[in-house]
C-alpha cells in the first residue's frame, strides 16, 4: 500500500474487485489482492462475507484501506407462496444488516425469476409454482418486496439497488429487465433508499441504455457502475459466459462516458463470471483488469 | 384437403408452419404436411423458395389452398463498408420481389448485428469493422436501409416487417431489441409499408410488452404473431434453444391476448429452431405444434 493510501498513485483508485470475479478465493485473499494492486475498493458477495463473519469482514477490508463499494446481494422477492416470500424478506433483512456492519451504503439486489423456473436454481418450490409462468404478477410481487423492505432499509442507511438483467436470465434469476423498468419500480421511494446499478452486461443491448443511464443520474439513483463484456460463443452455464472487458461486444469508453456524463463518480466493480478467468492464479486476475480499465474505462470516467 | 379447403374444420386455419421449424424438409414436404392437417398457411424461408424457384413455389402453396403468412426473410443492414452495404440492398430487393411472387404482403427483416460479430455468421468484415462494436451507429445503419428500401417496397406491394430479436442475439444478429424500438423506426413511413413482427421468443421478457404490442395494433402495424417458447437449459448452440410451446416459461395464454386485443386477426406462425424437432418425422412435428397450437394460443385468439 502506498503512503497515499490504495488507488491515489495507481490510477486505480475507483477500480474495485468484485469477490465473484476471483471466485474461488477467499475475502482475505481478495483484500488482500485488491490492497496490493493500489485498487480503491472490493465488492464482497454474502458468502465471502459469512464464511468469516460479517463484523471481521468489515475490519479486515477497513484495516487493508479499502471501501466496499456494494454488498451483493440481496433479492430473491417473487415466491408467491407466504412461507417462502416471509423467508425471502427476512434473508433480505439480514443482508441490509450485513451491509450496514460492513459499511456500504448499497445492497445490489437481483430481484428473482418466475416461480416455475425455482428449481433450477434449486429453490423451493410448490406445486402451484411449477406452472406459474406469470411474468407481470411476479414483477408486480417485486415492487411489493421492495415496497415491505424500504423502511427497514432506511433505518439503517442501506439503499437497495435494483439490478435489471440481461433478458437471457428473465426466466430463472431476474424479472427486472431494464434500467427504465428499474428506476420506475424506484420512483415511489426516497433515490437515497432505493437506487439502480449499470451493470454493462445486462444493460449493453438496450435501445434506452443512455436516456436512461442519464434518468438514473439526473434522479441520484445510479448507485453502481459495474464493468463485464457479453462474449461470444456463450459458455455452456450461460450464467458464467462473461468476459474481460475488451474481450467481447460492449462498447466500454461509449457507455462509460455516459455513465461519467450521468454525474457518477462512483467505483466502477468488475464482477466477471468466468471458468477461464477464475482458472488463473489471483494476482494474474487482478492485472489483467486493471490493465483493461486503464485501457476501456479509465480514460472515459472523467 | 377437406371441401371447405385447409383449415375451416380442423380449427388450425390460423395457423402458419414456418419452414425452419422442419428445416430438414423440402418446401413441397412442408406444403403436404400442413395442408393435410388442415393449416391454413405457410411461412417460407428463402433458401426453401429458392430452391424450386419462386414462381413454382408461389403455384405449389397456391394449389395446396394454403396462404403465404409470411417470407423468411430480408435485412442484415448494418454494414458500414460500402459495397457489403450496396450488396444487402440489392439482396433485400429481390427478397421483396420474391414476397411479391409469393403473393405476401409481409416480408420479415432481421436487421443484422455489430460488425465486429460479422465473422461469426461468415459475413464478409473489413478490418475496420473487426473493431466496430458502436451498436448505435448500427442501428442508425438500420434506419438509413429501412429508409431506402421503402419505396420499392411500396411500389410492389410488401411490407417490410421488422423483427425485434431476444437481447442474446444483440451482438450478432439483430441490434433491434424491442418492439417499442422497431415502431420507432417504422414511425416515418406507412403502416402499410412497415410494421413489426411480435415473435414470442423476443418479446415475451418485455416489460413493455403489452403496451407496444398494443400500440403496434392501434398503429396498423401489427404484421405477423409468431410462436415458440424460451427453454433451459439453453442449447451449446443458442440460435437453435427455442422450444415447443409449453415446454418452456414463457405464458402464452397472456401474450396471445394481447395480441388478439390488439386487433390482430393474422396468422400464428409457428416458427422453431431445435435439433430434437428436426430429428423428429415431419408429420409428428405437425402434431405437436397443432395440439400445443389448440391448448395455449387458439383458445385466447378471439
Amino acid at each position: 500500500m502506498s503512503q497515499d493510501g490504495p488507488g491515489s498513485s495507481s490510477g486505480l483508485d475507483r477500480l474495485s474487485l468484485n469477490t465473484a470475479t476471483c471466485k474461488r478465493l477467499s475475502l482475505a485473499d481478495c483484500v488482500e489482492l485488491a490492497a496490493r494492486a493500489g485498487l480503491g475498493a472490493v465488492g464482497p458477495w454474502r458468502d465471502r462475507v459469512q464464511e468469516v463473519g460479517v463484523a471481521r469482514a468489515a475490519t479486515m477490508i477497513r484495516a487493508a484501506g479499502l471501501r466496499v463499494s456494494t454488498l451483493c446481494r440481496g433479492g430473491f422477492l417473487t415466491a408467491s407462496d407466504g412461507r417462502a416470500r416471509r423467508d425471502a424478506l427476512d434473508d433480505n433483512r439480514r443482508a441490509i444488516d450485513e451491509a450496514a456492519t460492513l459499511g456500504t451504503h448499497e445492497l445490489v439486489v437481483v430481484v428473482g425469476g418466475l416461480p416455475a423456473a425455482f428449481a433450477r436454481l434449486g429453490l423451493p418450490m410448490t406445486d402451484a409454482d411449477a406452472h406459474d409462468k406469470d411474468i407481470v404478477a411476479a414483477r408486480d410481487r417485486v415492487a411489493d418486496g421492495i415496497a415491505e423492505l424500504v423502511p427497514y432499509a432506511c433505518e439503517r442507511s442501506v439503499r437497495l439497488v435494483l439490478e435489471p438483467m440481461h433478458p437471457i436470465f428473465a426466466a430463472d434469476r431476474g424479472v427486472l429487465q431494464t434500467l427504465g423498468q428499474a428506476l420506475d419500480l424506484a420512483a415511489p421511494f426516497p433515490a437515497e433508499v432505493v437506487g439502480v446499478v449499470a451493470d454493462t452486461y445486462h444493460v449493453w443491448w438496450d435501445p434506452q441504455c443512455r436516456a436512461q443511464i442519464e434518468r438514473a443520474g439526473r434522479q441520484g439513483r445510479l448507485a453502481s457502475y459495474q464493468v463485464c463484456d457479453w462474449i461470444l460463443p456463450l459458455a455452456p452455464e450461460p450464467l458464467n459466459s462473461r468476459g474481460l472487458m475488451g474481450d467481447g461486444f460492449i462498447d466500454f469508453p461509449t457507455i462509460t462516458s455516459w455513465v461519467r456524463d450521468a454525474g457518477y463518480t462512483g467505483d466502477v466493480e468488475v464482477e466477471i463470471f468466468n471458468e477461464d478467468l477464475w482458472a488463473l492464479p489471483g494476482d494474474e486476475v487482478v492485472r489483467l483488469i486493471s490493465e483493461r480499465y486503464r485501457a476501456l474505462i479509465a480514460p472515459h470516467l472523467g
